[in-house]
């Protein structure tokens, strides 16, 4: 194991503060709760937002850009929405610093007269704008999406899975009828889950969140939850059916075929840098940071070996040759140290740290024998392939990796999930750490506190598709007709 | 001309206004000074970051992020750079919104320790974030860039060409040594220059700014600098040798090669959304925008048309096999408007609005030809094509255009280009908003303040590569060894 990284199993918290600063993903900011997200980290922010960003256009998405600030009688418009973040509202009361003689520090100058807020979430500004751009059900729908910065400012922050300032894409759309943003707001959903499941290697659990769990605003809230290794839950994505709720707190309105007039229907999405957190906290071992390959900016790194001069450049005119077809023959992208100041040794612990999913090894010995070893980093497997053949295998190692780390990661999940039938049971179950409980459930929102309260765990997702079964709610003994996952989470 | 677009002729101002709309470019935001993008703008913006990110990290350079939030005390540490964005900073002053008993609007809650300033920029945050990773020159060159949202809070705003937030890319670079550092700057300005030449058909000229018009906090400052329709200026991005100025207010030393401590050297550069604004103001006319086929994300806009339905397969089958192949052979990516609730003459015009370069038209009397009509937007010349070639014939079709759209912009700007000799001819020049004069120019700040209070125009560049000549300043009479660009300016 690595010598400045925890081991998970010492202290779960502080393996994963270690593996981020090792692993250079981010740092905390000198800014309260906030985080600077380094390149290495921002480099999977890039890769998650080309691949959701293309999911979202190919389900026929664009993009626009809406306001940072919003005004405070707008959050204000819709009352749950506003109640559900006021604590966390960053507000802008003053435009323009002046210098007061006598005085070192700067003061505020002209009070606004109204506050602007830090947008929380976009829903208000965009729907006061959508006022303007909807009249007819010709106009419908409008499915826009947004890359931002949100500003939520939090008690207790951790690097990724929840910061005061974090990035995200928020989806919003309006639909002329119930049932097509219900469509809308389930296929956005599946977007997520593919993405979850595709892209990080990261098994979710997809379904509906209960009333108590919903979105400020919402009519129906649904999330991707994963299992993280320390087995509680991480909410990666939500989608919600926000019914008319904020074309009524903003008057938007249209005229429909029938030539009446009626509220516009609407949705709204979004994940965020959080999914970084979930990579780490899916992947990750005490070694540092593994990113899976298809998020890799760079796949592979390569590492020539040799001690004299004459063998340098033959060994890198190799492994040049063999990364140039790699990026050529397969647009697959990769990093050659051939850093005179650091050791083959000190390189292989760094990449390890690093996380690059398959490290190419190529030295004079490997060089006369045809060949060059290739390390998974994710366990560790070598692999000697002849020379000739090694671009060709790359592509396919890549994929296997992939296919292993999901696996790896749905194994966890499958092991740590467990029908429970009792309100004892599932109490040991939570205190024990076990992961996801699936049990009946039937509590209302007072209910869920009190759960909460009790047992640190929250009913984190109604599956979809669970199968149908009677039982008795194991906190109420109420009637219930399928199990939920209860978990801890983050 | 179309109808609801004034002529620039009229009234240039309110043209550029009514292109903005009727495009769907942007709209004034609910939030003073501040626009809302919409999809079609955002377009341009998605082109123009994937092009010159590219470039960016073609020549080294990786990305990261930095907090929305900035320390008062941070701005203050260095001088200059708060006195220049003093009057533009948004200030943070409260944490959270609370009910109170009897109040209909929500009250700020926690008084902040200490404000924060919606960053104006992001020297101050960065250089504190650097004081931490650098210590030795192994750590340098520092090659990071952001992509950003920023807020200066400004008196008169324009859509894209100056609103109070905008979003840009600040490169931020640190180096061992003066030399290195001036390199870079010139080298970003370099990329800035062929990028407006080469994706946004925009000549600019490059070249140094005077004392009075530097960075607050920079050694130096450069900038490339374009005529818009109307012959004033516009500065399109800058990139700054900031010398050692925020190493030292921020304390970032390192250990150089000869095992001394030195401060860093630092350099930074941005371009933003006004991009958007200058590519309107360089190439749209009355008739509405235009887009330069390399930055737009949709050059191929087809119409299908028919009267009967058994017309309509057949010619929509023509032509989406058209497209299909434009896609396939050369990644050219269109849009078939087969909308049924318009005809071909409201999509003509509606598309002319939209500025979509190349327009694409088929009908049954086409099919039975074998051929194809399209039109080039910028000129309005309809060429024929034969409907087999005609999928070869459009990517050089899109390239002439592009050209073109370049030279016509050459000749705006070398017409309204003139050698000017005396004071007083200068004014004249100006008055009548003659364009760039080119004058020699020996004043000072104090001078250049004068320049601008008597004829409204300011020294805009030095031009790099600027022959030689002596003569004497229009102003002060003071020698001088080349001429400058002075103009109005946005």
């Amino acid at each position: 194991m690595a010598k400045n990284i925890t081991p998970r199993a010492t202290d779960y918290s502080q393996w994963y503060t270690d593996v981020i600063r090792e692993a250079k993903l981010a740092d905390y900011a000198p800014v309260k709760g906030c985080m600077v997200i380094r390149p290495n980290g921002y480099a999977i922010w890039e890769s998650i937002q080309q691949h959701l960003d293309r999911m979202f256009k190919d389900t026929g998405h664009v993009n626009a850009y809406f306001p940072l600030l919003i005004p405070q009688s707008f959050l204000e418009k819709e009352a749950e929405h506003v109640d559900g973040f006021a604590l966390e509202c960053a507000l802008v009361t003053h435009s323009g610093l002046e210098r007061v003689e006598g005085e070192t520090k700067l003061r505020p100058k002209g009070k606004l007269e109204e506050a602007y807020v830090i947008r929380p979430t976009s829903e208000t500004v965009i729907w006061a704008m959508y006022k303007n751009w909807i009249q007819s059900y010709r106009d419908l729908p409008l499915l826009i999406n947004q890359w931002a910065n949100i500003y939520r400012w939090e008690l207790r922050t951790r690097l990724f899975l929840r910061t005061a300032e974090f990035l995200w894409q928020e989806g919003h759309t309006a639909h002329a009828t119930a049932e097509e943003a219900r469509e809308e707001t389930l296929k956005m959903l599946g977007v997520y889950k593919t993405f979850a499941q595709d892209y990080m290697a990261m098994p979710v659990i997809a379904g509906e969140k209960t009333e108590g769990q919903k979105f400020p605003g919402a009519v129906s809230t649904y999330t991707i939850e994963a299992m993280m290794q320390d087995r509680k839950a991480l909410q990666c994505g939500t989608s919600h059916f926000l019914g008319q709720n904020f074309a009524k707190a903003f008057d938007v309105t249209f005229q429909n075929d029938k030539n009446e007039l009626d509220y516009v229907w609407a949705t709204s999405w979004g994940v965020s840098t959080r999914l970084i957190g979930a990579i780490i906290m899916t992947h990750a071992d005490d070694d540092g940071m593994i990113i899976p390959p298809r998020l890799a900016q760079w796949p592979v790194y390569a590492v020539p070996i040799y001690r004299k001069e004459d063998e340098k450049s033959k060994v890198i005119g190799a492994m040049q040759k063999v990364l140039d077809d790699l990026k050529r023959k397969y647009d697959i992208r990769s990093i050659l140290d051939d850093r005179s100041t650091a050791t083959p040794g000190f390189k292989f612990a760094e990449s390890e740290l690093l996380g690059y999913p398959l490290r190419i090894e190529l030295g004079p010995r490997d060089l006369a024998a045809d060949q060059l070893i290739i390390t998974k980093r994710h366990n560790r497997e070598k692999v000697t392939l002849p020379l000739a053949q090694a671009v060709d295998h790359i592509p396919r190692i890549l994929d296997e990796i992939q296919m292993d780390l999901y696996t790896r990661a749905c194994k966890t999940l499958e092991e740590n999930t467990r029908e429970i039938n009792s309100y004892d049971e599932l109490k040991d179950f939570v205190a024990a750490d076990g992961g996801f409980a699936l049990a009946h459930w039937a509590g209302t929102t007072e209910d869920e506190k009190r759960l909460q309260e009790e047992t640190k765990a929250t009913v984190r997702v109604i599956p979809e598709n669970a199968p149908a079964e009677k039982g008795k709610c194991i906190l109420t003994g109420r009637e219930s007709n399928r199990r939920v996952v209860i978990a801890k989470a983050y």
